[in-house]
């Protein structure tokens, strides 16, 4: 992507291969519970050895699940040692809830011969159906038995609900000090059973050895200019849910801000990967908003082009229609001088100080049809700006989440 | 419609056959110009004999069509005398837009011989392409001979761009005082023109006679709870525009309140017709939400729920999924309790106490087929109550407004 889309400095890491498992101490695994009528891998668990020290973000929903309540109740002390995933169903608007999600994490606590308090849980799937908690438990052996140091990409893969692929994401770092560790994560993206509703779960573990304030501060900082700058159908879901774990194996103390970047460049290529996968998307539009006065106004603004059903149906259709694009900017709410607006679509501009130039269509259209492409937008005022990462809107989406066998 | 969609006093009126022309004193016309290139209608004018008091709202988005700009300037002294209205391009966005704005309306007052303050434009179709303003004024003395008592359906048709079908709607009135008056209206829809953007533009006219001021809160009031309160893709035009004249032939000192709820009940019956003419909609969705502590809340809510993608999928495939429309609640930013909900899709209880409730699937699917359904949300709080309309998102709306020929 020509638009930088991460961590101003990727100085001091490199990607490279590897998920949840390639930091130091981490293992993971993957097993079929049942909670899925697929019978495809539903239960994933990461687990990390020793001292770990843990965040949490979860949705700002009010309807919340009680996963998201729980995780973040049990990493409020800034420890956790282990992550227990289903998919397949959602556990929320249920009458008992509450006491499954409890169950689960309960019974995890015992199969590993940890706390209750050190499991943080995450369910994604169907809304309103009664969680399975049975079926789980009675998995939880057969999950601790698969617990491996490569198993990452099966927990990745049990992680899963209407997710047409794996999405993993790590960096090897060098600290200030010289020493070396990975921060390496899992996601899933926007996705449904039977269907429902969308979710997106993460999973970020790193070897690296921070403080509680530095890991949240870290995540805070990542998941704001991230997995909130991404937007599939801008349904919020109930379940959203980013954890990272860092348990210091290989770099005590580890430079903070080093560690965020790092995290920040893991959360950013998931949040790619999520977006490129969501429900119907043919490619990833980054639309770009500089020249603006201040940070958050580019973000309303490209977050109001990234949400248009409109622009995201002109993607698709690889339309330069920058007619669309100056309507949603104009609806966003945020004061601008509409005469100082350049729009530039995958490379062209397409407009100037707010009306029309000369262009080849057909090129751009051509250029349109990449898997990644960008919508610039300059103000033509100040040095503020954001990106927001969304996908085209396709016949597809809806053909996927209107039919539904009653 | 089970709801209640409009004001809640009907009393004093009666729906009738009509548009613009049914209340005494109007005449209006349609002609071809030639700004479309399919050659249909294109061209309407509606103007009004003797003094006539004029109120005027217009679109908020920052990109504003000078067509707004001017309607409600030559509106702001509460008179005006006839309206143009241009259909094939929103004339904004482009070099001249404003002077070509300002050249139709004084060529438009000087065919009718009155002051270019007394025109009020409007303009929808195509962002960004030059307006063909050398066709429009040769059409204009074609146009003004069209006039006529008998025009409303002529204009009413001229209006349109991509719209299925004409939209108007009339009530007869008996003012406190036993005069009989009328109020008539005509609007266009979603459309597009190419395709570009969506635009919704209606004149509503009345041979009652009240002052400017009490014509500007009557217009108020019915926007903000008609065509403020309904939507189709969450796209706000740059052309919206809503115009009512009133020339006070039938009854000079109409009494504000029962006029106020006859625009109220005319723009409700054009505001419903316009959401179910929406791109590729098959059925209209009235999202009720009640129990709540005031009506800002309500209406914030109901609009989260028919903004919703995923629910408006859902509806198109009759499915009463109502885990979407809790989170669709949820992610509103409104504080309720979801422990409270209640929610009925098309008349049946399927979620009390934010849990679901057994219910007939199959019934509910079948009843939620109908052209017209309602979603009723109660919080279990207060008593104030909102009612947004919408329409199923169906993969026709994306196949329409990404298919373009570059």
């Amino acid at each position: 992507m020509s638009i930088a889309w991460g961590p101003d400095d990727t100085s001091a890491f490199q990607p490279v291969a590897g998920g949840v498992t390639l930091a130091d101490g981490f293992e993971a695994a993957g097993v079929v519970s049942g909670v899925k009528e697929s019978g495809r891998p539903d239960l994933a668990l990461v687990t990390s050895r020793g001292d770990t020290v843990a965040a949490v973000v979860t949705t700002t929903n009010r309807v919340k699940a009680p996963a998201c309540t729980l995780a973040a109740s049990h990493a409020a002390d800034g420890r956790a040692h282990a992550v227990i995933v289903n998919a397949g169903n959602a556990n929320v608007c249920t009458e008992n809830a509450d006491r499954d999600a409890r169950a689960v994490t309960d019974a995890v606590a015992s199969e590993l011969d940890i706390e209750g308090q050190d499991v943080l849980p995450m369910s994604t799937g169907v809304i309103g159906v009664p969680l399975p908690v049975d079926k789980i438990i009675a998995a939880l052996p057969a999950l601790v038995a698969d617990l491996a140091a490569d198993g990452g990409p099966r927990a990745a893969e049990a992680m899963l609900t209407t997710d047409t692929r794996v999405k993993q994401a790590a960096v090897s770092v060098t600290d200030p000090s010289g020493r070396r560790y990975a921060v390496g994560g899992m996601a899933k993206g926007v996705g449904m059973i039977e269907p429902n509703m969308a979710t997106m779960l993460a999973v970020i573990t790193t070897d690296a050895g921070v403080s509680p304030a530095t890991l949240r501060d870290a995540l805070t900082i990542a998941t704001n200019k991230t997995f909130n700058r991404i937007t599939v159908d801008a349904d919020m879901s109930t379940s959203d849910t980013v954890v990272v774990l860092a348990n210091g194996h290989a770099c005590p103390d580890a430079d903070p801000g080093t560690l965020t970047a790092a995290v920040h460049a893991v959360c950013a290529d998931l949040a790619r990967q999520i977006v490129a996968d969501g429900e119907g998307a043919s490619r990833v539009a980054a639309v770009h908003v500089g020249g603006a006065n201040n940070e958050s106004d580019a973000e309303a603004l490209a977050r109001s082009v990234a949400r248009s059903l409109l622009v995201r149906a002109a993607i698709h259709g690889a339309d330069p229609n920058w007619g669309r694009i100056l309507m949603a900017l104009g609806k966003a709410g945020v004061s601008f001088d509409p005469r100082e607006v350049t729009v530039r679509c995958a490379g062209t501009t397409v407009c100037r100080a707010g009306v029309g130039v000369p262009f080849d269509r057909a090129a751009v259209a051509d250029a349109m049809r990449a898997d990644e492409i960008t919508i610039e937008i300059d103000l033509g005022g100040g040095d503020a700006h954001a990106t927001v990462l969304t996908c085209d809107l396709s016949p597809d989406y809806v053909r996927f989440n209107a039919e539904y066998t009653t």
